[in-house]
């Protein structure tokens, strides 16, 4: 059994981590950690959890010292002496921060006003997109788990992408995510009666995601990608459906694309690429970690409509962190996530 | 591996009966039927189910043949006909529906304007609510799954009335329902613009489960029980929350009720007996088969307020149809049923 | 014109006042105050009156210099002062918080955890349910506005109790809320994601609106009146329902408590008795001042349900204030309430 | 007082215009007409109209002959003969329906499969978007009032397009709606377990107003527009959001594109072009007339990112209608339409 710790356990993507690791053949839950709620017990914060976690929180130390594998799920900034602190132990961490995502220590700066305390450091830390980067994960040390508007629009768009068949210039994605997303902490945003019922876009055009999902994007395709990200809050709880433009080469036909869809997919479980006709919802994917696409051509325009959906927590964050860690330690890549998303 | 089949399975109840079998360790979900669906891959009526259940709907008798127990979630006056099928074929039949629930002809009759068309068959079948009739299950063919509302009642309640220490007559039972309970088939009163952010009761005092909960309370008390139940339709998903009040009997006071309801459930996996200040909620125990239960009272007037909180497709529905088919077939009873309820 | 003014104009009883008066054609709203947004106009705290109110917040004592009728929804405790400082400038006061309904001190005081700074004050104030205290209401320079639970609960039961067709002793009031009962201040209760597709209770039995409503139950009947009080949380924004249980007095029937509760309520324009087989609904009173009132019958037990449905921010708050508004200063009553709700 | 009439009334935007309409002050409701309810009181088929609009369900040949003004909300191609009946009896026809908004009949067969019955009638149409039009409608016998995508769409992004800032051709408009949009009849796309907490996209680059909002735009522009329209369906009751994406022509900056946008609409009441760092919300225009509209830029991509965020119930559909029927009679073009939009 592999011993797992969360650090920041009380959080949104914590408490999924728990969740999820709970029901994992091969995982013992060992430790988990809150600054906020340290010395009480998970299910005192979460009472879904009652008789399933009762757990007390412990501090950061014990979690390293415990655990083979160290998750956090930490504000940005505050992972990275983590990771120094698993590295000197020998741990396995993966982080769902951002800390390690950007390899391009300006950009981080421009974008998360901060620096990479140790540089050595962020060239071991490898980016955990198993669909994409798979070869890179195994057996490593320190993965950075994406952000879920960052798995959502590659997932749309890796295969039209690494098949030349879009220009990775003038991407647009028109996102919309549920309030899992806005995390843990009430705010007036959040405040029931005035979220209930609404629906609006933020940070247009100025998230941070947006450098993310470029840098996939460029990976992917091998030439600098351009993303317009617009992230819209949805009135409900899990879900992100991305829906991404791009502009056609020349010649691309929709059964092109759908051929090539189905082909770049056709091995990973957690992508369901939908039928003509079938357009992705995130209904669909709720507390599981698949990944719904659709695609659709407006012949008109030359335009390629590439819609993803994903649950959040799940594969934009807890269920790609366990993949990352089956993967890490040699296990069945789907192993503890083969929940079927309720149909209602 | 145990063969399991559905009859109705494109309806609500026979879908989610779906999520849970395909998560079950000991069962092989091997045919399902569906009147209106025959031909139809279930994944095509509940997209959530694409990859992973995308089994065509056969018809009834197909189910019968090859499965050893049967599950059926029928409109009822259906069933009857599926449980003689059965019984001739020595399967094993778990009836979610309502046909075998009341042991007394007239009384069905009076709710259900139907007949016993084989008496003896009604002689035969089990109420399956294993926390209370376990031992009555145990390797029985015929078992009547509990309906939801009286599943949440009796739940609420049984501690104190088999210990007599409520009066079993003038209960009032305030139920509140997610609109799951309705149905699959769309209707003025569950199209989304009216029913959102709309709240009311209905029935009030003249629903068919009043009997049922009635029946189940008498048997539990040797008293005959009378409910004033009133159900209301909460816009919301899953989940039903029964505030039940009792008048307690001279001298009863809150500690004693605590200690009663601690010791009577201390041994159930899936009940879970909240500490004094908590109250149960819907939430808590979404998508799972926990029942929730607080118990609280008002000494101004002598009366117990005991609240039960149950996931109404789930241990509402199918999840205790499992249960009991894990106790009709010698299985550890929480087998396939103990996911982690989403914190969110 | 009437020149009105706000104390606590930020909160969501003073942000509805403001809808309101917006809308009256023999008022202008002259100031508004509040302490947390003073120098903001109102349209930035809500966006949604952009153009309609673009006032800046001031302070108390410019909102009673400036207006003939100060209207508060401060915490409680805080209108006391106010209500002296309004009596001493012969302002008529309007009370939305609690300090003026209770008559009796020592009931105040167990709980509220406070005093009557100013007894004689205290004999001044009028309660203001216009339907049944009318002409008390009328002149009056004092008004003790009714709380949300409180309105609906003796809406329900009025016409059963002063016709003493019902015992008062050992009614039961299980009601329902949405959540712009519970203010505009963000708390983890109120979180979007934790609150959506949750439902539960809170201070079962315990709450403070039961002394207040068992006051009024009291002065109609003209007996002591008991409740047991118990609010439940809905997850909507507007509305409460209040299904009320009652013992039905020796031979009365269904018949007769239809044909006491129309020649009732046939006067009033706010409160629709609603047809035998149709239910309240608060989607039915949304954003309006109505009172919709069921009444059903359980025979077996002889029961009274009485069912009402009010909108918690207009009825049972910013509406019925405005309504004392028209009393007091001898308008039609029904100015500026009479907007049509929303189907939809 | 204007004599209105409403066929097709039972429909979710005849129910809105019955409720403008009864708030109108110069307009009396003097008939209405639904198929489906000839011979019902609307207030059964609207509970909340109660006591407000008893009014019987007439046929259509009444409510012409009784009526001024005829408003039609009807399935499309069932106006044209309406539209020949109002001109035959001199009465002023207000389509809420399709049938008369395409100038182009090629494109009406090619989205709608019907024809112009009366070639001649079609020309005497005028398109009813007040902002733009207005000078046309004034004294007009026949409206055909926009629809709602299609008056969000053009509203966003008219003073960019008009004053060509932008270019009109590869314009994206990812749109989400409130389900009132689906309308009245039930479907299990709107059955309320299926569609609370999903969300999707429907008829991608396929949905009819594309070829209406790009009518609008080139008559505004002068220039042949194109659009790739996604509509997506959110979980509420109301509203709809136009994030339009548009290529900015060389050098245009965003200070210039909002001097341009609020000189642009400076004198229309029911635009609100908001202040930088606002971003438009349905919440906020929610039951009112009201068009929010924020305007964003993305310098990296040269492109502007114009958001309207609309009531699709009534400045899409019976509140535009209102207003449309203001400007044919000369009287005050707000008249009826001044409500404050709620702030929750």
């Amino acid at each position: 059994m592999i011993k797992a710790g969360i650090v920041g356990a009380t959080g949104y993507a914590g408490a999924e981590l728990v969740r999820l690791l709970l029901g994992h053949p091969q995982v013992e839950l060992t430790a988990i950690s809150s600054v906020s709620f340290e010395g009480t017990a998970l299910s005192e914060v979460y009472p879904s959890y009652r008789g399933l976690c009762d757990m007390v929180c412990a501090d950061q130390d014990t979690v390293v010292e415990k655990c083979d594998v160290i998750f956090a799920a930490l504000p940005h900034g505050l992972s990275q002496g983590l990771a120094q602190q698993c590295a000197d132990h020998g741990k396995v961490f993966i982080d769902l921060g951002a800390d390690f995502r950007l390899e391009d220590e300006e950009t981080y700066k421009a974008w998360y006003d901060g620096e990479f305390d140790n540089k050595e450091l962020h060239k071991q830390a490898v980016y955990g997109m198993p669909e994409f980067f798979r070869d890179e994960i195994k057996g490593k040390k320190l993965i950075a788990n994406p952000g879920c508007y960052t798995t959502a629009v590659p997932m749309a768009l890796a295969p039209a992408v690494v098949n030349h068949l879009v220009s990775v210039q003038g991407i647009i994605a028109d996102c919309k995510s549920g309030t899992t997303g806005c995390g843990r902490k009430p705010s007036q945003r959040t405040h029931y009666p005035e979220l209930n019922e609404s629906f609006s876009a933020y940070k247009v055009a100025n998230h941070r995601h947006c450098p993310e999902m470029e840098q996939t994007l460029t990976k992917l395709s091998g030439q600098k990608a351009s993303v317009t990200f617009v992230p819209h809050l949805l009135p409900i709880n899990r879900g992100i459906l991305a829906t991404c433009y791009a502009r056609l080469n020349e010649g691309v036909t929709e059964e092109q694309l759908r051929q090539v869809y189905e082909a770049f997919y056709k091995d990973e479980y957690f992508v369901r690429v939908l039928p003509k006709g079938a357009v992705a919802d995130v209904k669909h994917v709720r507390c599981s970690n698949f990944v719904d696409v659709s695609i659709h051509v407006d012949e008109k325009a030359n335009l390629l409509v590439a819609i993803s959906a994903i649950d959040n927590m799940v594969k934009g964050a807890a269920g790609q962190a366990v993949q990352n860690m089956n993967l890490v330690f040699g296990l069945e890549e789907t192993m503890g996530l083969t929940m079927v998303p309720p149909a209602f």
